[in-house]
């Protein structure tokens, strides 16, 4: 026997869900069908003004609820360093830090030449429109790239530090090496190789 | 910083789903987020047409689309064999199976006097009347208990039995033992127990 139709759906449906397979999805189904209606609604309402009321900032593209984005806009936070990350969700992740007091840039993506994701694809004209009118105001810029350590992520930040170093912008990135808490032992080559080449002195 | 209100309410309601904590609700969230609108539309409406749509059997209590379900309907099944099964997805587990062609009864949940689930809360007075119109149609009936082999479960078949045998039914339950593919070496005491119990000649 097979699910009936509305129930298979619903299956369906939460399998788009990112690492759900056909067994995850069915507890999820079978659960919110069990559950009381209010439990059904607050998700259905959530993914709705979700998806209504979350916007792209126009400046940094980072998500908010009115643009230019309370990031963009604060007045506390350094206007010469720009951070540039490959989606929204690293913008919350370095928040949390509470270590970087500069503004973001979110690319939206990596470069890519094996998917055919050129740079039109991603929000590189917008970062060097931004860079060069705060350089245009006065400011000695620093961009600082928070790209994930991959081949992909390397060669975004080289392809863009390319073009900011000739408008005199200090190109930077964040340091690659051990995570805390890990052991040196179970590092990988490269990981272990990156740390060597980024020693510093104590 | 902390996330924007819609979509901390999005984290927040992907919580509800069973076993999915605050890091795997806010992966879920962030990839609704950046699909497409159709993705959303997609499990809202699924959503929103499983509670609207799927309702239970009057005589079974299995999720269906209409009253009796296709189950209950199916003349082809054996009239004389109820599988009593704790809740509605146990069904389709079984269904799977091929191996069991008579009905069902969804009972609801387990008896569990420390829960204060007693008799009342679960769907045995309608198994009692539901076996009785059936023997009064000059049938001999089997009520074949599938729950869970747990102390609730023990519990809920025997004292669904002690109902049921002075009307003259056969009441039997599931095998237990080594679950195939199972190695004797990791089979705890008490499966291993039961195995012995239940061993059959060959």
């Amino acid at each position: 026997m097979s699910f009936i139709p509305p129930l298979a759906d619903l299956i369906d449906a939460f399998q788009q869900l990112p690492g759900v397979g056909p067994k995850t999805a069915q507890r999820y189904a079978m659960h919110m069908l069990q559950a009381a209606d209010e439990k059904t609604e607050k998700l259905v309402n959530s993914l709705q003004s979700a998806k209504a009321d979350i916007i792209a900032c126009e400046q940094c593209h980072q998500w908010c609820m009115a643009t230019p984005c309370k990031l963009c806009t604060d007045t506390r936070r350094e206007q010469n360093v720009l951070c540039v990350v490959e989606s929204a969700q690293d913008v919350f992740a370095l928040e949390r830090t509470q270590s970087f007091h500069g503004k973001y840039h979110v690319l939206g993506g990596l470069l890519s030449p094996m998917d055919g994701i050129g740079p039109d694809a991603l929000n590189i004209k917008t970062l060097l429109d931004r860079v060069q009118s705060l350089i245009n105001n006065g400011l000695t810029m620093e961009v600082l790239f928070a790209l994930s350590p991959s081949t992909n992520g390397e060669m975004t930040s080289l392809y863009m530090a390319r073009q900011l170093k000739p408008l005199g912008v200090n190109t930077t990135r964040i340091a690659y090496g051990l995570p805390v808490g890990g052991d040196l032992d179970y590092a990988d080559q490269l990981t272990l190789s990156r740390a060597l080449d980024g020693r510093q002195g104590i």
